[in-house]
């Protein structure tokens, strides 16, 4: 064992005692670490990465359970083995999350009289459930603990982030925030309620028309709200980030307070019928509304359609966001077409270069997501982010898999582009084009109100699953306008999902497929659906998609030979739409070689 | 007014106002009469016509509530018409069941401290949430009430039907009853529960290899069962219906005992977990369970997905039932290609005509359903059922729709096929091979495990879609090997399901178009899930359909311009196997009839 290694050991051991102490004192026999914040985001901020302070696992998902002769981590397929790479073994047993869940390894392990402990603000109700009934099996007690015991024991843990809010735009939001405000209101008061409670910083950032800056990849500011149905709202969040300016735009409807103040603040609920979102609001949010006596109304957050709805001047945004952000990616792709052959490129290198080309753009404020960079092999691992240990030449032979996105006051962007190093194989090429064919078919799907993503996914696999191949993955997630790059409740999925796919969601388009060991191919765009009108002699008005992201494909993948003649139509059109689109946003070198790689393909 | 029309409203005032006089006696304001029976079934029997007999409307789904004042009828789109036609307008409102629900109607006019009576044996829990909330909300009662009122004062209400019960033989069911026992026994005992209260008759027909003839089209006793984790059974039912060669059958781990002992018997499982399933079973064994103390786990019938998945017996049984039929709605068609040109033709003399082509058949046992027979406008009429009011002649120019099955011992069928008289018109074969392109989609589907119906029925839709228009109905519902012509739980459909397709399970396959007041359009087809293996070069095994019908599709409707090469070969084919598999089992004229008929179409 080197010393690295050595010091990584005693450094969780140390924690893992230090919490144990810490629970013994609190008369505690267990708790859950899990690697959700207060406000259940994909995108957390240093202080909450409790999960990988104490472990050393900084997966984008997974929890810990500390027992005090026993502790384990609960991840998904794609981390298991990152999880065994990052966390001290003689500490943490590795579980896969689905074939060995945590209440199995509870109902194993806890006796009955022993208690669990959990912090209420890090979980849902419905992600305790399971573990829930495993105590009540065993006659063990699941209680809340507070303060975070974590916290406790963190010595050096940063501290919440209090950057400042900032107003965004009308200019690029499309609507003011007092019609949003009263337009919910409105519905609230419809239903016969009285309030709704805000969990999610997303919804409360475009309810309000401000953005923040607390965590990665996503302007957000992390805080709660209260909006009643006579549309005045009670923002909880911390006075340091709220200057003058925003408290102007925020205007008189609006009283902050702190978030120290929200349980007395649901508290005044007594009585009244009152919104939060069980997918979103925390275990705490709901027993204060229980304790207060509230009358507690289940249901999606009233922010998540109406934000999914992107109005006319969001969609414009996206559209120049994405002219804009394509012109980026074309120059990377020329840079990379021209440098990848040579050798002499890496991961680490490709992604450094792309986010140079992105960051000269207008209204550019950062990635939506940290890149995906995958040579060879590295690109079939879905999740795939490069390190230094994993960073990878880019060599003749190989496929290229970059996945990347960029956040623009005007929208959020996030594409990916699969380009052959050299000559590709029969197989690359077969494959390629049958993910190309799923992406086209979704790109050209026609449907009537009220389908949903769950309909739509199976016309993204049909070409794959003709020849027994699938991915992994769902074929497209919604998208915000400058906010999360991945957003509700509309996606594209195996899982049956009620949400209809509505004019003005954004929504990615990704089909994709995975070989273990050698390659990974995923053709991904965002397009937003539109009305397509009704077609000459039908009867209905039909709904489609807009692609939106303006980039080329790479025509070398492309095996003409499996493409119909509307499915080649499309792509031809495509990129004429691509050069039609980035003249003048590109390079006139640039300019050239878009228009020799993405000049038309025949039969 | 006629004396017939005043003849029926002197009976329907009379009924009613008998009813109300019987509620005024038990001290209630009203009363809901649902269309159900005590089974929740599609085909109920005579005595419990309670809805048909009081109102004169005997659609297949629907309720009336009856208040001292005012009474209205719900009914769904299909059947505002036919309800408003039978029912007496001046005693009943008619209302559109989603868009004027009834708890709707109840808010206008309940009142605080009225009380609305319902026979918790004719409802499922779900069927009164909204009643009951409506209830509620006006502080009006809404209670049992034993017997049924309608019982009370329907003088000539038929007995409860009394048939002897038959065994399905093994080598029609490929199980014996006491392995499927045994092996739901094994499953109920590995989930900690004592026992399953099994509602649903096709349930119970299945498991203990039995059939009855309480019902009009399917094959069912009606009756109830607890199967308990030793696997013992006790059957619940009239006891004439059950002879020694039965009670042979049934054998020795079976309890006969009458329905009257089914309350005291589940009095008997306090504390125990007992499975019953909320989509079937009646809010009054629910509420039984529930006095009885019994630990309720409201799940799925666990004889729903075993009845399902047709063991290989079943499916070879299915395959020759199939065949017979073919044969007979073969030499229906030829018969009516011969003679509906000449006219002279009715929609009756046709139904009349196939039936009698059917009851030659060996295994023959009626009819799946009441067969449509819908020429011209008829036909776009989604749940037409002619009668000697609505009967039309057949005349060169309309297109003419015939859906029907038939009961088999050794499997149940169900096929429509759409024939031009005459010359179709361009927009009718337009129309056609439309629908047909996607009867071929969903036919040759290729789909991994775990798939579902949700995510097949996109396949049906899209050629139809691309032009505007749809159908309003599922692409294909379940169905029974000698038993109910619809069952679930699996099914084709838009709405949002977590079924997954499973090897042996069958389907209908029926996408259509229906322009009101012109012409329907459908080509139905049943099809059983099968494993298709691994595709050369692929990954996975995957699954598919294999259709059993066997009948020609008129070719006269088809624009062979419109179908790609893959769909033509499909026709192509498909006509061939009927073909083979009909040859010896129709006569020789309507073998060479059947040549011309599906003989290959080209480009």
């Amino acid at each position: 064992m080197n010393s690295l290694a050595e010091a990584r050991q005693d450094t969780a051991t140390a924690r893992l005692e230090a919490v144990r102490g810490e629970l013994r004192h609190r008369r505690l026999d267990g708790f859950l670490v899990p690697r959700s914040d207060e406000h259940n985001g994909e995108y957390i901020a240093p202080y909450a990465e409790r999960l990988s302070w104490l472990t050393g696992f900084d997966g984008s998902a997974g929890m810990a359970i500390v027992l005090q002769k026993k502790a384990a981590i609960f991840v998904d397929g794609r981390y298991t083995l990152q999880a065994a790479d990052q966390a001290d073994m003689s500490c943490y047993e590795i579980r896969h999350v689905t074939e060995e869940p945590a209440d199995d390894w509870l109902r194993g392990n806890l006796s009955e009289g022993m208690r669990l402990g959990f912090d209420p603000r890090l979980h849902t109700d419905r992600s305790l459930d399971r573990i829930g009934k495993a105590c009540r099996n065993v006659k063990a007690v699941l209680e809340t603990t507070d303060p975070n015991p974590i916290d406790s024991v963190w010595g050096d843990q940063p501290e919440p982030p209090s950057g400042l809010l900032v107003v965004h735009d009308v200019a690029f939001a499309g609507e003011e925030s007092a019609e949003k405000r009263a337009r919910l209101a409105a519905d609230l008061g419809a239903d016969g309620m009285s309030a709704a409670v805000l969990t999610a910083p997303d919804s409360i950032a475009w309810l309000l028309n401000v953005r923040g800056s607390d965590v990665p990849n996503m302007p957000i500011s992390l805080s709660y709200a209260l909006l009643r149905a006579d549309a005045t709202v009670d923002l909880f969040i911390d006075p340091r980030k709220v200057d003058d300016t925003v408290r102007a735009h925020l205007g008189g409807g609006l009283t902050l307070r702190t978030v120290d103040e929200l349980p007395a603040a649901l508290g005044d609920l007594r009585g009244r019928k009152v919104l939060a979102d069980p997918d979103s609001a925390s275990a705490w949010v709901f027993r204060l509304l229980k304790d207060a006596g509230a009358d507690v109304v289940r249901d999606l957050d009233p922010c998540q359609l109406p934000k999914a709805r992107k109005n006319t001047v969001e969609l414009d945004g996206a559209r120049a966001a994405h002219r804009r952000d394509g012109a980026s990616l074309t120059r990377f792709l020329r840079w990379f077409a021209r440098h990848a052959p040579e050798g002499g490129i890496d991961e680490l290198t490709a992604a450094s270069r792309l986010r140079s080309f992105r960051e000269g753009n207008e209204h550019f404020r950062g990635l939506s997501f940290e890149t995906i960079s995958g040579a060879g092999p590295n690109g079939a691992v879905v999740h795939y982010r490069v390190t230094e240990k994993t960073n990878r030449k880019i060599e003749p032979g190989l496929l290229y898999l970059v996945d990347s996105g960029a956040q623009y006051l005007d929208g959020t962007t996030d594409v990916t582009r699969t380009v052959a190093v050299g000559q590709p194989t029969a197989e690359m090429r077969d494959r390629f084009t049958r993910v190309l064919k799923g992406h086209i078919a979704v790109a050209q799907a026609c449907f009537p109100e009220g389908t949903t993503g769950s309909q739509i996914d199976i016309l993204a696999r049909q070409p794959l699953w003709r020849m027994g191949l699938d991915y992994d993955h769902g074929t497209g997630h919604g998208v915000g306008s400058y906010l999360g790059v991945h957003e509700g409740p509309q996606r594209i999925s195996k899982v049956a999902s009620a949400v209809a796919l509505e004019p003005g969601m954004i929504v990615s388009n990704e089909p994709g497929y995975y070989k273990p060991g050698e390659y990974g191919i995923r053709v991904e765009n965002l397009a937003a659906v539109i009305e397509r009108g009704r077609p000459a002699g039908g009867e209905k008005t039909m709904l489609g998609f807009e692609t939106l992201t303006r980039a080329p494909i790479d025509r070398s993948l492309v095996d003409v030979s499996l493409l119909d003649a509307d499915e080649l139509g499309w792509l031809n059109s495509y990129h004429r739409t691509v050069i039609e689109d980035l003249d003048g946003l590109v390079d006139s070198e640039t300019a050239d070689w878009l228009r020799r790689a993405a000049s038309p393909l025949g039969h």
